[in-house]
């Protein structure tokens, strides 16, 4: 049931990203999104022009979902140290716990990217490029003030932390064993403390 | 043109795993497979009931592909140190030098897994499975040679290595950056120096 306070554009976009990052984009019926809205064709035809345009929304909408949830996790954190290992937590996080059922939509789109539309593809980097960087931005400001000294360019710890932690996810959930996370994590962890030299502790 | 020495079915098998591998599952219809394989209806359908049973067909053909290829490199290594180290450049090299279009098929398949039919999902879990099972083997099997000692249990191990390469995989593709997957390349072997400390070396 569509709560009264929500739009129904809104609305559309709230049970497609649930339904793209569930089924995938490609699985995803006009039909998938009628059922799921209670809304007839022309209603959804209102808001969209295509399947695209209700894709590219709902990509945007899941992406907010995953950085209000980094964002209230590392507002609780005060050095760069403990915000990158809750980063690490949260890209954990992301298979078992996810914030939109289906898992992180960053990486969702990511992989059908090569197949998709130039737009979606575009969303898919971009999202990437937002994921990394603010690792590589937590890690510099650390550097900064002094908290610990990097080992290695910003650029190659980033990377590794997200593509560790992303391939563990799909690791896990084909084997459908969560502990291929929890080493994932602790390597990823250990990576970090090895790159990324404490000072004064 | 199917060259004349195949059977029809290889035929179908080959041009499927291609789509399968590069499409997707969902995205790749029955009209594309007739298309790539210049087939009517009904001359696939002498040889599959359905799209499923294709793509069943066509993921063994990928894998038994992948496992070509690994097996030729491995032949060429004598200690089961170097054959860690083949595999995870062979791991790597499946983003841009792939075995067969689209990518590693073990992946893409395991990707989709979640929206699959229970029996595409098997074929991705068996995949990784041994994927998985055979680096464990070759960590044992050189531990019993005394080549090194695993200072962690061979699954832990194992499962990370193919998680670092596979998410690196998904990272480099989506940024279009060949660097990333070096990267990972560079960290997994290090992890591995890390957790299999060599004797007499």
């Amino acid at each position: 049931m569509k709560p009264i306070e929500t739009t129904t554009r809104d609305w559309i976009i709230e049970q497609s990203a649930i339904l793209f990052n569930t089924k995938g984009y490609f699985a995803c019926s006009l039909s998938d999104i009628m059922q799921a809205t209670h809304l007839q064709k022309g209603g959804i035809y209102n808001y969209f022009r295509n399947k695209e345009e209700i894709a590219l929304a709902a990509f945007d909408y899941a992406f907010q979902l995953v950085m209000r949830r980094f964002r209230s996790q590392l507002d609780q954190a005060t050095s760069c140290w403990e915000k990158l290992n809750i980063i690490i937590d949260q890209l954990a996080s992301m298979a078992f716990d996810p914030v939109i059922a289906g898992g992180c939509p960053i990486f969702n789109v990511s992989v059908e990217a090569p197949r998709l539309d130039p737009a979606l593809m575009e969303k898919a980097k971009h999202g990437m490029q937002m994921l990394t960087r603010y690792i590589e931005l937590k890690l510099e400001e650390g550097a900064l003030h002094g908290e610990f000294t990097c080992q290695k360019p910003y650029r190659e710890i980033a990377s590794v932390i997200v593509g560790n932690l992303e391939g563990a996810n799909i690791v896990a959930r084909t084997l459908q064993d969560p502990d291929r996370l929890h080493w994932a994590v602790d390597h990823t962890r250990e990576y970090l403390k090895l790159n990324c030299l404490r000072i004064n502790f």
